[in-house]
């Protein structure tokens, strides 16, 4: 059996308190989204605000391999025809293969809310989806309120999924917005609607009760084929079902097929990504792609680990791309970091001094709170350092930073930064918008007499995060930045107490990498950049 | 229908990673769940380990006024007389009411792990079982990796479950001890057992399919009466089944009794609590106790919510002791405003010029990046200013940064700093471990002399976040702060492309509200603080 999975990470996760993605997040979701096999993207409500309107225009430029974007929007309005009706328009102009909307499902919610008749809700369904449909779109209907408005009045509930069938609807999904419903209920009901219409029935299920990956699951064992939710569980209030966890269910525990099937080693990574972006803390307990799903304290689980994997593993970590880990005795991936130094000083062996040292290094920097998935450039140096193979570009005498505010004035940031490469020496000074973009412009300043073509090299992405929240400002902090020449882009690391001091290794090994990789392409022709500027 | 709640949180939730409490707090977390209504405390091993035993120790002199307390080990050694073996003995020796213990219900596992025949593996649970019984305790028999044992050996699974009662288990817990079994396995293998084996039956799940409490709740619909799991889904690996989900679905919307029920208002500050003590960051985003759990940020969800609150909130957020927030975003609408309007300046009518005047300023603080979601003070300031309620505690004369690096020394940062207060004037300086920790050092020392009372307000958390990231190192940021007075906690925002500059408007704001606090404290005691540290 084949199941679609409709990711609304984009619109109903950014309900979620806390989670916010720009623009250029956004399009860079939907890639990997699309990499990893999902079959449609909600990527916002168009006309609801100028952010989702960019994401469009951008978005219709994107060559898709497999998912089809949808653009979310409601049904018409009262009394308007749907070709006046400005968020139907709004929908077509997003130019998506696929637009879904919303109706009401609720007898008491098409009288209170939407202050129509019931007679009248059910025009407004069938008309915009007739409209939309006849605009050569396929037409997903988000049945809002479902499972409630069942409760309250099945006949009419149903009803209203008949409008929109008879409007030209592919897709009827039941949602349950407010997620109270309960697991056994959903299988109950959705086993009525399969008897009383005649279509493809989708699920859309809310966390607030704790249960919506099972009614998910369950809704697709009863037949739904159709699933709604977002990763990580973003999403109002207790956030929407996660795909995280329903998608290896599904597919590795329960047998269903999926575009995602061949790409479900990749699922932790994707998971790990969005989370970046979201810049939220990954949630470790999550199952399947948290850090602690497959970590293991107990000393006798560890026994019994070591005897018997699936004694306490449900499935096996690498088929969804994460890792098992004793906390106790921690064996952490040796063999991943030998495939790593295998990129850059081809056959070590495994037994090579250098890697044991790496490994260690490794060990210590990831205790300390550095992350090295976001941060390829950083970890390429650590194995060059390692194997000896690393030359300093530059030696950092001193810097100076002044930060300077006067009564309403705008603070003033000014760097004064000297550098020696071989026997010379510059000095020289920068403004900037802030401290790290005036100790960004200075070391570039400084540095490009000796290399002018770190030129072309900038910033694209500077991320802060803090580590350790609950000791105010003097916490920890993580600096990821991201660097292009306009080709190619890499990813660089740092780590401190002090803002400025992670900011500037990160810089840092930034520029290290950038004159390296120059490097390499006036050397060699064929050097190969660790990643496209597409972040494929 | 009654049913039974076995807290395990203490044990098997300690299992957790990053989980740990003192003996202090495993008592004071006895106490808090005993006076909660909770059936069976849960409190460690004795005899794995030194701390467990002590709190066995103290744990005996509590007089608990409802819950029983447990102990937890396994069933004897093979080759071992029950009194002769130790586990059993250090079990007997807790003096608790109720001895649970788990045995090995998969036939696999009593032959690999425990390398003993099949009707060894029977004799020991029964007689182990027995031994404990006949020492007048309740016994609780947890059949470890249950449902994976029936799905390999049905009759054999049924047979260890008869010897447990042979016995004289008052209770058989059916354990998913590795967190696979779907949800609908477990109805169907319950009506089984229930039909073959005459005994109160009880379920234990964990979370790696992202079901368990699904499969709680479900367990209890077909017939089990007790629940064993963990306060905020502590746990190995995925975490336990999670009580604060599974308690107010049974008791609110199934209609369970339990002893609980009478203290339900107590769930949230209870979840809270254990959070606190596991010095663990709250899981804002549970069930039912998170502090988003009735969070609206959607406009349109809002404007319903306010028409009916049962539209978008399954149960009220009172009947756990949470509370309903309405997030200020750029998707709430004007009514949002207008009720946190009148929290300050009550009767404010909609049509107010001042409301009016506001919501456009608040559009474009917005459209410029800030967010009033986790700023509750920063927001209540603004609409002070707004209605001309707002006296500034201080002027800044200016301060001045300085952050300083040489060779491979690590960064200095020092602030100078000079503010008025009135005719007065302070100048003063220190030093950080980052630019923003020296500044915040140097204002509450400016400040101290003009206002002691703050001399117990600190920063407890700091949040950067880049907003148009595109832009590199010269992007805008948003600081979010979190400050404290040790008893109540308030957040504040600042947005600029100076982190300095966005750091220190958040420092102002929070500086600002926490002598206002400590102002309307002191000149009324009935002064409510916008949220309480229990953040209910």
């Amino acid at each position: 059996m084949r199941v679609l999975f409709y990711d609304t990470t984009l619109r109903d996760g950014t309900q979620g308190e806390g989670v916010y993605f720009s623009v250029q997040d956004k399009l860079r979701i939907v890639r990997k989204l699309d990499l990893l096999g999902i079959d449609y993207i909600e990527g916002g409500w168009p006309g609801a605000n100028p952010k989702d309107w960019e994401f469009y225009q951008e978005a219709a430029k994107l060559r898709l391999n497999h998912a089809k974007l949808a653009a979310f929007g409601s049904t018409r309005r009262a009394n308007h025809r749907p070709e006046d009706d400005k968020t139907l328009n709004d929908l077509l102009a997003t130019k998506t293969p696929v637009v879904t909307i919303f109706g009401k499902s609720w007898d008491l919610h098409a009288q209170e809310v939407l202050r129509v008749s019931l007679a009248e809700n059910l025009q407004i369904i069938e008309d915009s989806v007739r409209y939309l449909h006849s605009n050569q779109r396929e037409v997903v209907y988000d049945a809002e309120h479902f499972f409630d408005g069942y409760k309250s009045n099945p006949d009419y509930a149903l009803e209203t999924l008949r409008a929109a069938i008879r409007g030209g609807a592919s897709t009827v999904v039941l949602c349950d917005t407010n997620g109270g419903t309960m697991p056994l209920e959903v299988v109950e009901i959705l086993k009525t609607v399969q008897t009383q219409v005649p279509v493809q029935l989708g699920v859309h299920f809310h966390n607030d009760s704790g249960t919506a990956v099972a009614s998910s699951i369950m809704a697709v064992q009863t037949g739904a084929v159709h699933v709604q939710g977002t990763f990580n569980g973003y999403g109002e209030r207790c956030g929407n079902a996660n795909l995280s966890s329903i998608i290896p269910t599904l597919i590795l525990k329960l047998g269903y097929d999926a575009g995602v099937k061949e790409n479900l080693t990749q699922l932790t990574e994707v998971s790990r990504y969005i989370s970046e972006l979201a810049n939220l803390h990954h949630d470790e307990r999550q199952p399947y792609v948290g850090g602690s799903a497959f970590a293991h304290k107990a000393g006798t689980h560890v026994d019994a680990i070591l005897k018997n994997p699936l004694s306490l593993e449900h499935i096996r970590s690498e088929q969804v791309g994460n890792k098992r880990r004793f906390l106790l005795s921690d064996q952490a991936g040796r063999s991943t970091i030998l495939s790593k130094v295998r990129e850059i000083v081809p056959n070590t062996k495994k037994d090579d001094p250098h890697v044991l040292a790496l490994t260690n290094h490794l060990k210590q920097l990831e205790n300390s709170g550095y992350q090295f998935e976001a941060a390829d450039a950083s970890f390429d140096l650590l194995i060059k350092k390692a194997f000896g193979l690393f030359e300093k570009a530059f030696t950092l005498e001193g810097f100076r930073l002044i930060v300077e505010k006067r009564g309403d004035q705008p603070v003033l940031a000014e760097a004064t930064i000297k550098v020696g490469v071989g026997d010379e020496q510059e000095i020289t000074a920068a403004e900037g918008d802030g401290p790290v973009n005036a100790l960004d412009s200075a070391i570039r300043k400084a540095l490009l007499r000796f290399y002018p073509e770190i030129a072309d090299v900038g910033l694209v992405d500077y991320k802060v995060r803090v580590l350790d929240e609950d000791r105010g400002t003097a916490s920890k902090v993580r600096v990821l930045i991201e660097s292009s020449d306009g080709t190619n882009s890499w990813g660089t690391v740092g780590v401190s107490e002090n803002i400025i001091e992670a900011s500037w290794e990160a810089l840092v090994d930034s520029i290290e990498y950038g004159i390296l990789l120059k490097k390499a392409q006036r050397d060699n022709h064929s050097a190969k950049p660790k990643r496209s500027s597409n972040e494929n």
